[in-house]
């Protein structure tokens, strides 16, 4: 197959960031693509060889759009399931495939999934709804403090809580959910895996993420990850084997727990780019984006190996502003070395919206980690009037 | 100033694989750009926020365009510089500046500049004619072997011979020249300057060149380059002292010889991103891309250290081959550690065409260097019917 700057069409369901990174690499391999996005505004308008207004959950706009182009990915799990299986048994490459977004968009059946292939994860139990969960806590089924999460349409923190007593129900949607057990951990870690057609699989090194406390989104990702050797070790394999158990095609990125006793348990996998390989675009032979991009096109998977350590800081939106966005003292932060942000292009800032991430880059991870740390307190995304 | 996800416009004259590689860190930063080119067919189509068709050297298209923007940036340097004096004397923010681009557009006057400032560089002698030069060959007023240089409109080999004999001159064009003496050197030798408005000057690591005999194109671009710390450090120096000579504003790539007693000869400079800094992108900690974009916009210049070795090879259209492109074995390139191909995206293939380049990156130099030798033998451009 020639994709090079040939008639091939790649489909990318979704237009946001993880799309815009994306075409960076379509564009570098001139690789024609074809975006679907229900936004005017997608940071994807720009940059793609064609852009499509639409519904991602509407059936015949996303088959539509499906039956224009060879290949068809996303960057966002929330999509018509039903399109893309019909796609599929027409013909049209749908990478990863509609049976492995299924096992994943409902956490539910992946929890189920994990349980049913032996593969470590913390204990849980599923309920059709939040007044089935609420009855099982009154009757001392299971006992509070425990995480509630809706089983979809959660992303970034939203859909995920602890529950600490009674109050904690509060604002929680009535919607089919898990009840999963605390489990006391070190680390919160990720691997991603690569994946092609043809089987060859490369697994990215382990790194270490850091959450907001509030806002439970990622603050700091940092690789490798600062464990032993032997933890990293068990962590990738353990990654691995969850690869081959979805047998997915492109990227699986695999969050993990790293418990008291070492023990590696498996929290959630996203069958694409993630947050958690950002770093990968300045510090690896190969970034995530490229490395997805070769996997769906069964190419040859790259080096997965670092350059240098590479830290990303999560660029959110400041509590507070709302509006035209502004970057206060991004130019300071560019004055420091190996520092890099990426500006996803979104006009509007809203409290802990994802607008952006910086990277930073070093031979030596604590420099980094300095730095990192120096980025996160000067820049801020603020609005203007 | 607020560049990112803002109002603001940068305008970028000429739509080439420079342009393009320039938007994908305007991309990066979500910078907004309009470009002007006169094909249809550019590789900035894509990735500009605004496109716009027309004539580089026509004075009215250039003018119009350059008042929509707020700073003006060029890719090449054959555009209309009249157009550019008048944009600067109103106020539109102009780099590199008329000024620098006039003293750089023409080689005659670039050789004056160098022997004017003191600047080491080959002998030469200039004419206002071929018919002139040839009268100065008859006279005996200089002798064969020299090498042929027009002024203006040469580049990548084109407008550059060496005159052995009498039948050498066929086929050259009537133009204003000049005739330099040849130099016996050991090495080609480029480095890269950056300058900011403010003053802020950086350099690029010292890297090595090597030409394909024929095409008078680059083959392979090493760096760091494989030669003395002291030459390194003169090479360096020198080009520093040619950048602030120049003063100009954005990147200068300087080319130089080093002689066979290790003198360092300026032999041509380019005022923007250059063939020689395309290793940068995946081996630096700051592409010469966002360098050029950092430095125009009066930001914090970025570390120009090497994050690994890098070696460049390019890609230019297969003798005998004319066409709708084709990147034969591109896939088995892939397949080799840290190797990055770049498709400018031009569909059409011809004999030494400039088609893409590839990087390949390594910890260790000389496996880099085996890598690219096997990349240039594998990879062909060639064209289907």
């Amino acid at each position: 197959m020639n994709y090079f700057s040939s008639d091939f069409k790649l489909g990318i369901l979704g237009g946001g960031q993880l799309g815009k990174m994306l075409l960076t690499e379509t564009r570098k391999f001139d690789i024609q693509t074809y975006v679907l996005d229900p936004s005017d505004d997608a940071p994807c308008k720009i940059g793609s060889n064609k852009f499509f207004l639409g519904d991602l959950n509407d059936f015949d706009t996303v088959y539509q759009f499906g039956k224009q182009v060879d290949v068809l990915t996303f960057e966002i799990e929330h999509v018509n399931v039903e399109a893309l299986e019909k796609l599929e048994a027409e013909g049209v490459k749908v990478y990863p495939s509609p049976k492995t977004l299924k096992q994943i968009q409902n956490k539910g059946i992946q929890k189920d999934f994990y349980t049913d292939k032996d593969i470590p994860t913390a204990p849980y139990k599923r309920f059709e709804s939040l007044t089935d969960l609420k009855l099982a806590v009154e009757t001392e089924e299971i006992d509070m403090p425990f995480v509630w999460k809706s089983t979809q349409f959660g992303y970034d923190g939203n859909g995920v809580k602890v529950i600490r007593n009674a109050e904690s129900f509060i604002g929680l949607p009535d919607v089919q959910c898990i009840a999963e057990l605390m489990v006391p951990f070190k680390n919160e870690l990720a691997v991603i895996v690569a994946r092609s057609p043809s089987g060859e699989i490369k697994t990215y090194p382990v790194v270490e993420m850091e959450f907001h406390p509030e806002a439970n989104q990622v603050e700091y990702v940092i690789c490798p990850a600062r464990i032993d050797d032997a933890v990293a070790e068990k962590a990738r394999a353990l990654a691995l084997k969850v690869s081959e158990h979805f047998n997915h095609v492109g990227l699986l990125a695999v969050e993990m727990f790293q418990t008291e006793d070492d023990d590696i348990l498996i929290n959630e996998v996203a069958p694409r780019p993630h947050n958690s390989g950002h770093y990968s675009i300045e510090a690896s032979y190969t970034s995530q984006f490229e490395q997805h991009l070769r996997a769906i096109l069964n190419l040859p998977l790259g080096n997965t190996d670092s350059k240098a350590a590479g830290i990303m800081v999560n660029l959110v939106g400041a509590e507070g502003y709302s509006g035209n966005v502004v970057y206060e003292n991004i130019e300071k932060i560019l004055g420091q070395d190996g520092v890099t942000p990426h500006i996803y292009g979104k006009k509007q800032t809203r409290p802990f919206r994802k607008m952006g991430h910086v990277t930073i880059v070093n031979e030596d991870i604590n420099i980094a980690r300095k730095i990192a740390e120096d980025v996160k307190n000067s820049i801020r995304v603020i609005s203007i009037q």
